[in-house]
């Protein structure tokens, strides 16, 4: 049981926090990650960089022109910030093409519906395909029917994402996603259709990676958007038999070239130590990728130029990672994680920016049992920012998975997940969507608890190798 | 000067109101149109009008399959709920097909766009066409250039909808959608593109009408999303030359056979007399018209239904006209207008749905000076809805121009346009948008004031004929 939860125990931990607290941050550190926190909110750098990501990459799913670039738009921009070390780490990805989606009602009632193909699909045969719908609310209630049910059938799951601060819903939507068409083909069904894993009222579809399926030949794997899955039940509840007619064009084009790009703050006396703040930089291809993850390159990027800027650079290394192909694979997090194997004792703490530039409203730190009072004094600082202290069950996101399994303790800053769900992965994650203001806040708390991560007396402590890690959670997966 | 503005005059109003109301409707009227209204705020008639109507007709611009199936539907329904004299009166409409546009970026940063053709447009040549982009805010400025500045370019509209209750902002970002292409085609542009005529954030464009121009060669006209616009925009703010690519496969198919489907709930002692609530039964093609104007078709007919329903129906008839193409001509209007020109002085009150169904916040009536009165005692009745009085610059709704330039008295429920802006005439018009709630509200306040309009001891006198009528503001156009 290597973690203690502080569940209840506020109060005496407010007791005693000053005192376990001097013990690593003195109060010339904590009231110069209170003046960095104010010198955040009145900075736009976020605002300008998720801005020029957006208008210059656009969208840049792995392997893509817009993929590549990124990359240089990254290198380019980490430069002219003042960062040291810049560079790009070569990734190898794997690029699918989205081509063309089609689908529409036959019968009984003809009409066009707005689809997407899931990331992975297959093609439709040429001229694509029409068959019966059936339709499943889960993956379970598909894989409890006898295979003359589904043979011959599209599949359709039509589970509703339930709408949460903390995303907690997305977890179950995002199950059919992940294997719903591959238990579909095992029955024999032509192609899978579903409720998008979100909850976007407009008729843009959610895209997301499938999980690999073994042994089965895959089938065409499209998501409507909630109001098509409204009109697709609206006709099934009709009681006649619905019939779709989809055609699909995507298509595997190999592998391709893309980086992870590396740009770092250089700490003083203990510049070997490393806390890591990660983003992704690759996106889904629908939208411009402007809160998943262009806010959390951004905010990563800004947090850590600003906390360069303060009197005196912190005691360790700050090292900006906006990695590769986190959509499709985490190919940049695993690339990391292999070229940087000897050093991942060296990373005292990670923090990720993927969860889109709205409010925060948390902190959680996955850390060692005895450096909670040292977190309960970082989080003072945020306090202001609306930033509450959220417990120890902190994922780190989805790219730091590969090094906090291999011991690399993690903090969260959790924002709110409502409006986030309505865009994720859908052609609506564009830069109008981005409030400053709510970007200035993420920076704030990154710029303050990176900047105290990196002049704390002391690390983390390890967190156990190999441990087994939530993931339904990771809205960036 | 016809009309007499009640606008300061409340007080006054509320003194003398009971006498004069007195004298066009007793206590038991006013009682019978409190119960009406509260039996409509009851009752889910009208819900399931737009569910079946959204479902089974689905998008249903003029001549296309979705418009024929509309026709049927709504005789079908209005027979079913005990209508009289039910009828489809043929109405000649003109069959523009979509087909299909895209549009992306070339330079400086290659990105594809959301965008949308506008009713009516042309095609571009097969292949497409590519031209720099020249923006311009309103009409008026494109006007003022020189045609070196245009021709051989691609005009791009910026004008951004104002937001407003009221919808007052749609007049001026209309105007580009009018008249926008013809004037750039006067200049020598080769297309015109445009920021959407509405306030969404969505991805998802505006079409509509456009104006016809005279005996210059049409050009491509499209419309872009508010983020696509945006995007644009910030493509152009580097300075640089921006360049699109355009292709578009829209067509003229001639003309095609719809109706104005028309009944009655058939009134006692005036039955020749008609209080006609209208609303149109076309939509654009891009969602399914659930608020434009199938909530509009669904609230007067339930709310006629309601009233019909009554201990005795009121005096004089009640006709619903669910008019043909409003979208596109006002084809249905107008075809009503010919086939009724005898009977025109025996319609005494017109009111449309064609806004929504909204939250109702205002009663706008535009009748005899001398029958004020009578509009603030039938106002009392909706006061508990949420509607207050909001003068006498009524505009009667797009379809029943022809009427109300004829001469007959017409009232506006006012509804609110925020929400409706973000909807109208794009792909997210579908029915998870309806409020069941609203909805209720919207036919109780129809029921309400059509019941006393038939019920009057007096009529509402008669308008000047071919009196100049706003258009700005009627969102339906």
């Amino acid at each position: 049981m290597p973690f203690v939860r502080l569940a209840c125990g506020l109060a005496a931990g407010l007791l005693v926090l000053p005192a376990i607290a001097a013990g690593a941050l003195d109060d010339a550190e904590l009231a110069e990650a209170r003046a960095l926190r104010e010198r955040a909110l009145a900075d736009d750098t976020a605002y300008e960089l998720v801005r020029s990501l957006t208008t210059e990459a656009g969208p840049r799913s792995a392997g893509s022109p817009g993929d590549v670039r990124a990359v240089a738009w990254a290198v380019e921009r980490l430069r002219a910030l003042g960062f040291e070390k810049v560079r790009a780490e070569p990734v190898t990805v794997p690029r699918w093409v989205r081509g063309e989606a089609h689908a529409e009602i036959v019968s009984p009632w003809p009409q066009t519906l707005a689809v997407a193909a899931l990331g992975g699909s297959v093609a439709t045969p040429t001229g694509g395909l029409e068959a019966a719908v059936v339709p499943f609310t889960k993956v379970e209630d598909l894989e409890a029917q006898p295979r003359e049910r589904v043979a011959g059938r599209i599949v359709f799951f039509t589970h509703r994402m339930e709408r949460s601060r903390d995303g907690h819903g997305y977890g179950t939507a995002v199950e059919a996603r992940g294997r719903g068409a591959a238990a579909a083909a095992k029955l024999g069904a032509v192609a899978m259709v579903m409720r998008s894993s979100g909850t976007s009222s407009a008729r843009t579809p959610h895209t997301g990676a499938q999980q690999v399926a073994d042994g089965i030949p895959p089938i065409p794997a499209l998501a409507l958007s909630n109001p098509d899955a409204d009109l697709l039940e609206q006709q099934l509840a009709s009681g006649r038999e619905v019939r779709l007619r989809l055609s699909n064009t995507s298509r595997w084009e190999g592998e391709a070239q893309s980086a992870n790009v590396i740009g770092e703050i250089r700490g003083r006396g203990l510049a070997e130590e490393i806390v890591l703040l990660g983003a992704h930089l690759d996106s889904w291809d629908l939208g411009t990728g402007a809160h998943d993850d262009g806010a959390g390159v951004a905010i990563v990027t800004a947090a850590a130029k600003l906390v360069g800027e303060a009197k005196q650079p912190p005691k360790r290394t700050i090292r900006v990672v906006l990695y590769a192909n986190e959509e499709f694979g985490l190919s940049g997090a695993k690339a990391y994680a292999a070229a940087h194997s000897g050093a991942v004792d060296r990373h005292v703490l990670g923090l990720e920016s993927d969860g889109g530039a709205f409010r925060p409203y948390g902190l959680a730190a996955r850390v060692g049992p005895d450096r909670l009072a040292l977190v309960r004094a970082m989080q003072s600082v945020v306090e202001p920012l609306g930033i509450g202290y959220f417990g120890t069950e902190a994922s780190g996101g989805a790219d730091l998975g590969p090094l906090r399994e291999r011991g690399m303790p993690v903090m969260d800053i959790l924002t709110d997940s409502e409006p986030y769900f309505d865009l994720h992965h859908t052609a609506d994650d564009t830069f109008d969507k981005v409030d400053p203001d709510l970007l200035r806040r993420n920076v704030a708390a990154f710029a303050a608890i990176a900047y105290l991560a990196a002049e704390a007396e002391v690390g983390f402590g390890r967190l156990p190798v190999k441990e087994a890690t939530p993931v339904a959670s990771q809205p960036g997966k």
